[in-house]
This record gives C-alpha cells, structure tokens and sequence, in this order.
C-alpha cells in the first residue's frame, strides 16, 4: 500500500489543543492516532507528542518502514525492552513536574502503572479524545481515499454477484468476495465480511458459516475495502428469486429509513436527530423494536470511529465528518434487512459516496 | 465457523487458580480469553467468574449468537449502556468487601477508572495471566484443531505456488493466498499475510505491495489459517529461478537454524535454551546481528500467545504448549529468509505440525 505521508499541519493542531488543555505533551497509544499524525503503519508504536518534538517509539522488526513512513521531523527510537522502556528513557529526559495526557481508552493498565512508576515526577492525566476528534473531520485528501474505497467495494459487488448462486454457503461468498475487494484494489479489509444468508440476516453481525443460500432466502451483505489506510463500509441486501412480500415491505421501510436519515445530515445537524430522523420512519410502520442497532457511525482510517449517530447523543454534525447511515430491521427466525450508505457531511447537507443500487435485487 | 464449545473444566481450573491466589473472582476482558472460558465468539463481551456464577456481558448485536454459542450455565447479560455498565450493576448486587482481579494487559485505563467508580466497595487487583496460563498446554481437541488450521494453510499453498508467476505483484500473491485459504476451509484469517519479493524481504512485517516478483528474487511468505478459532503460522521461501549462490547459503544456515531451535524443544526447556540453540547456529555463521527477533511463540486463539521463546527468557516449556520456531536472517537492501514451523512440545521432545518442504524452493 501507499504509504500515507499526513499533513505536517495535523501535528500543529494537535499542540494547540494540548496548550488549550493545559497538557505539556499527549502519550499517543491508538495506533490509527498515530498513523494519522506521523503515517506509520506498523502494528506496535507509541507516540509522544511534546511542544517542539514529537518521538516515535517501535520495535526492531519495524525499523526500516518506520524510517520509510515517518516524515523526517518526528525522532524515531527503537524499543529494546518494550514501549514503555524506551519511551520512559526518553521522558526522563526532561525536566519534572510536566503534565503529560494519556488516551484512556487505548492505554491498558499495565502501561499505564509502567509509564507511572517509570516517570514518577510526570503527572499523567486522561486526555480528553484530541486526535479523535481532529480526525472526525476529514481534509480533501481523505475523503478521496474513502471515496476510493467504496468505489473498490462496488466494484467487487458487481463481480461478485456474477458468481454468486443458489447452493453456495455463506463462507464460499465470502471468500469470493474478499478475493474481488482485493482484487478490485483493497488495502487489508476494515472487517471479516458479513455474508449471511435467510434466517441469519436477522444476526445483525452473523459470521459467515457452512449454510447455503436458497431459493427465497434474504442474503445480506455488509462488507468494505480500503485504499490509503481509509475505508468504507456498506451493507447492501438480495433475494434468491422473487422477493416474498414481507421481504419487499420490510426492504422498503428500511429503504426510506435509510433516505430519511440521510436526508438529515448536515453540519451543525445534532446527531440525535439524524437517528431520529430514521428511526421515527420504522417506528410508523411499527418496527421501532426490530431496530436494536444506533443508525452509524464516522468512518476512516477506522472503521467505527467518531462521530457515532446514535439515539442519545447530543453532538453536532461538522461539515468534512464521514458517516454511515444504516437502519436495520431484524425478525429472529425469518431475516433481517439491513441497508448502509457513506456520506461526508457537508454545510447545506451531504454528499453520498455508495453508488450502488440500494434495491432489493434478485439474484 | 463450528462454535467451540469449551470444557467445563476450564472454568473449574480458573477458579481453582483465583482461590490460590485469594481473588473472590475475576474480570476477563481479553476476548480469546472469554472464547476459551465460554465459547463465545463475539467482538464486544466482558466476562466475571466468581466461585459459582459466571455472568457474560455483551451487547444487543451479539444476543441471539451468545445464546447460541455460551453453555447454559453461564449467565448472559445484554448490556444496554455499555459492558462496564451493565457489570457494575451486577457485581453491586454482591455483598461488599470482596477481592476481584482484572486483567492489566487487556483492560483499557478508562474502563478500569469506570469500574473502580461504579463499584467503590471492591478492592480491585491486577490479576496475573490465570487464563493465559491454560491457554498455553492445549488438549487434544485444540491441537487438532490447530493440526487442522496447518492442513489448510498447506493446502493454500500448494495451490498458490501453482498460479505465481514473474511480473505478479506481491498484492496479487496475497489476494491468490487469501482466496486458497478460505478455499481451503479457513476461518477468519490470523493476520494479513505477509508476502515479501527481492530486498523488501529483510522487512520482518512488510506489507504486500505493488511492486513485482522478478527473476532471482526471493519470494517470502508468512501466513496461516484458522479453523474453529484456533490457528496456524508458516514461513516458507522461494526464489524465481536458480538461487544465487548467496541465497543458497543464507537459506541452508536458516534452516539448519530451525532445526537446531526444533530439536531443543521438550518439556521441562527453558525458552532461552531454545531460543539459543536456533541463535548459536546462526552466531557460528556471523549472522547473530542478521537475526533480531525473537525464535518463537505459542500459538492457540491467537496468533502470538504464551510462551514467548526469547533469549532472556527462564520459563519452561511444558507439554501441551504449540510453539513457532522461527529463525530468521535479514540483509537490509539484499533479501531476507526466515523458516517458520509449528511445533507441540511434549514429554521428550516434540512433534512438527508443519509438513510443508524447507527447501529454498525454485518457482
């Protein structure tokens, strides 16, 4: 894959909200935090970001992509005893009594008491999500690669579906799948597809299993690619044959629900609302309990990632979020469908990125 | 996939360990954890083994799958504000005062201050790696098991090697591998292959890129299977056409290597010993600064799990424990080799899962 160099500016922003915060330094331990502001891709790393340096600790096996990735302004250290050691030798450095953030959602505890006892004259605090939510907004850069990213997984669909048959079990689809994403042009897939098929398109997150698809069976589809890091994220349903019709009533409500909430997108729109907006349709139509699930979440170097659309939030929408938009309905024993669009918020409303039909076909 | 459905006996074992070690329950947060305790195989659970109950929390996506999956004498607990959440108001039902480990390495310091705040009356301990402990001497059936995640990988290969050809890039090679391994019957797969052509070999974790396999180059491949959770991890090499006199050697001294690391495997070794005779056979050949990762690691429902084969370390292997061995040797800017075999320690030595040629074959 393309090695993503960010935007030096994203560093720049993140020290002036540290200095809002009143925090000498931010311990970055979120690996998609870190890619996101110094572009390496590795699976061990932590960042520590101070006002007029940022150091990058990894292990051996990373040594030579960390020097292919990171841009030349961030110090690279290599761990010989483990993160916490090396970036402790590098913390005791400096002078006591500094007020450094940690990310308490990524860190673990035994880091964390590690960093504790190492660097005893630092008073670590929980920092508020600051990367989080600079990543929430996207830049032009990124939303071309997750608008790549969905165009890949589009076009795997459409290979797909040549080859998908009546007979085939839901493990052979998705492999079939996997092998168009990457050969569509997928980086590493955000997430095992979701390939399920009648009865089990009412498990919101079925894994796909040795069951075959039949004639009159819902097949549900819920699958991304990822191209530069970035990823996308769509769930898209089918009928073997002609649709019965509480398939094609359920499909249709769940349809409008979907261009209700994507209709309700738009900047400064509180998030609540646009779940509202797709929930209330459901609930006319008496399926308010069939829909167990938040309507979506922001999408981009991760794929569940801030903003998260749900029920009760009272977040606003900011113009460059990316967001899926995707109400459910599920009757255990019979089916679940399940339709999801990309969407980047924009002032006046918002521009969506799926492009494939959203019909219920049949296969 | 096949839902595992764990021993009893594994639950019994726990709390055998946790009364030893004067904890009135635990909170396991590491998921490959909850699978091996509970069977189950969702991506959102916590679970709390006290001396008679355990209680599995998870949200509504996984309801009708838990059900399915975790025996009945575990309770199951939908949560519907958060897992801590719907924890605490199970543990507050208790009377106070009691001792409950967690487990550092996997429980998030944000989910940790939660608990402790929610539930000020439990005195909280970091728990050592009970459950990871097991995990690491499988029994039969997980060996089985992972004897099978090895016949699937091998069989993708044989495969594979049939279909590459000069000029194919290292993404299409790990698109073609992908697509056997599911064929092959693979579950999720343990990680994303690694698939390495000419100098981007001496990277230990590259990442299949666009760049293409040419005549002379090595060609390195990493990857595995799972089936029924439980997984393989092989590292093969190959060149395109005759190998230079330079890969030869290289090769010959790595998998010597290996097989000096596989013949010192028995129960009752210490991983250091092991761990130096893969190490010493490479140092004989000036190569000890050629090789800097560690020889090995246990491999169950993960991928890297307990024990580590390292050179510092003064555990003991014990029969039961399916451990990697696998020397590598990496010339920056020339190539790199690496062997890697799967292996069950036992009484007097060990069995190899792995049946996959060594030689440096020639494609």
């Amino acid at each position: 894959m393309r090695s993503v160099r960010p935007e030096p500016t994203r560093l720049r922003r993140l020290r002036d909200r540290l200095h809002e915060d009143r925090l000498d330094g931010l311990l970055v331990s979120n690996l998609s935090n870190i890619r996101y502001l110094t572009g390496f891709t590795g699976s061990s790393a932590m960042l520590l970001v101070e006002p007029g340096l940022a150091t990058l600790v990894t292990d051996f096996r990373y040594e030579t992509q960390a020097g292919e990735e990171v841009e030349p302004s961030i110090r690279v250290a290599i761990a010989a005893d483990g993160l916490v050691d090396a970036l402790a030798a590098r913390i005791e450095e400096e002078a006591p009594g500094r007020r450094i953030g940690f990310e308490p959602a990524s860190l673990t505890v035994r880091d964390h008491l590690e960093i504790g006892e190492r660097c005893d004259t630092v008073i670590w605090d929980p920092a508020p999500p600051a990367v989080e939510a600079l990543r929430a907004c996207k830049d032009p850069g990124e939303v071309e690669r997750i608008e790549e990213a969905v165009r890949i997984a589009e076009r795997a669909l459409v290979e797909l579906l040549d080859v998908v048959r009546e007979g085939m079990t839901e493990r052979e689809i998705a492999a079939e799948l996997e092998y168009r994403l990457r050969g569509a042009g997928s980086g590493p897939l955000p997430f095992d597809p979701i390939v399920a098929a009648g009865p089990r398109s009412a498990l919101p997150h079925a894994r796909p299993g040795d069951n075959r698809v039949e004639a009159g069976d819902v097949l549900l589809l819920d699958f991304g690619a990822s191209s530069g890091g970035y990823v996308s994220d769509l769930t898209r349903v089918f009928v073997l044959g002609a649709p019965a019709t509480w398939q094609r009533e359920m499909h249709a409500a769940v349809r409008d629900a979907c261009e209700c909430g994507v209709a309700a997108v738009r900047a400064a729109a509180l998030v609540r609302d646009v779940d509202a907006a797709a929930r209330d349709h459901l609930a006319g139509r008496g399926l308010a309990d069939r829909f167990g699930h938040s309507t979506g979440h922001g999408i981009g170097l991760d794929v569940h990632e801030a903003p998260r659309i749900h029920a009760r939030g009272d977040h606003a929408l900011r113009a460059g979020n990316v967001v899926t938009i995707e109400p459910g309905v599920y009757v255990p024993g019979r089916g679940g469908i399940r339709i999801e669009q990309d969407v980047v918020v924009e002032t006046d409303g918002c521009r969506v990125l799926t492009t494939a039909s959203t019909d219920l076909i049949e296969l």
